[in-house]
């Protein structure tokens, strides 16, 4: 199979990670969002959402959106709990990554580190959104090592791109003990360099 | 079960049109996004991300989300595909509608409709990328009456709760007859009142 993806993008590493994870060989097509390269016509054509990462299988069928990607290269692994409302609660967490956590603690990220903003001038609703999303994960590491119970799920994955690359947007992680200690805990799982 | 909905909300009411095409039985408990009933302490005890929908099992505990309610709803119903390809194309569409499609489409709405703006006072990019999204949707239905192939799955749920209401935020349909089609179809599909 092969990946399209973009190293600076928190949502391409997730593909990255649980593909590497499971011990998948694929292609990595290092694919740059910086020089529009998702918006060649050969691009569209594979996808028409002109996103990374996307997924070309073996079959020579694409699939987008990373999480979706995630849940269909993991199915049948550990990164999935079999126990279906610890499944649905994972569901819950990866749809709320990507409606009230990544649209903020992501873009301003991308704002900062790749686009030059200082964080002064970061629209201050961006700001206040992302501490909210953090605050929230805070919250929910109170009773358990990972987001989902006792293991690594893929809403550790989903959640884990950008939080452990907030502080490129500003965002000062020592006020969230929880969360930082989680961030070390689920890149050792994933073997990943902190 | 009980479900926390606001009748007004199209992520509400996906989970609403699941539970009766499935023929389950649960308790609607109206819950007033307008006045805030998603922010007093009981509520945000339930929970803390203060949204509706919110499903409550009868094993007591909660599920946020409106796309995992339904996923959790319509495991091993016909909603959900069995081919591992489909499903997770039907993934693909329900992360692509929160992110691309459900920040600009239901949010034009809600101001429009719930909070008295002016269509032309709205935010351009939300106007611009609300379009881009039906645009995505209209070339998303070029070869097949559902989403995902021959059938209604949940793709098809999540992504007409705000489409059918489109007009409402000031997006003029009849530029996109596929997706008008569709909607009638799902509507039928769902025996939702067009």
């Amino acid at each position: 199979m092969k990946i399209y993806g973009d190293s600076i993008s928190g949502n391409c590493l997730k593909v990255k990670w649980v593909a590497d994870s499971l011990g998948l060989s694929y292609d990595w097509i290092e694919t740059d969002v910086l020089t529009a390269q998702t918006r060649t016509p050969g691009y569209l054509a594979m996808n028409p959402a002109g996103q990374v990462p996307l997924l070309i299988r073996d079959d020579g069928r694409a699939l987008a959106q990373s999480n979706a990607i995630i849940l269909h290269l993991a199915e049948g692994s550990t990164l999935i709990p079999t126990d279906a409302y610890d499944r649905a609660k994972m569901l819950e967490w990866m749809f709320w990554e990507q409606y009230s956590h990544e649209p903020y603690v992501a873009v301003a990220r991308f704002q900062v580190r790749y686009l030059g903003k200082p964080v002064s001038e970061l629209e201050p609703r961006l700001v206040e959104r992302g501490k909210a999303a953090l605050g929230r994960l805070e919250q929910g590491l109170a009773d358990s090592p990972f987001l989902v119970g006792e293991t690594l799920s893929l809403a550790d994955v989903a959640l884990v791109a950008y939080t452990r690359v907030a502080h490129e947007g500003g965002f000062e992680l020592s006020g969230y003990p929880r969360v930082t200690a989680w961030i070390g805990r689920v890149e050792k799982a994933l073997k990943i360099a902190a």
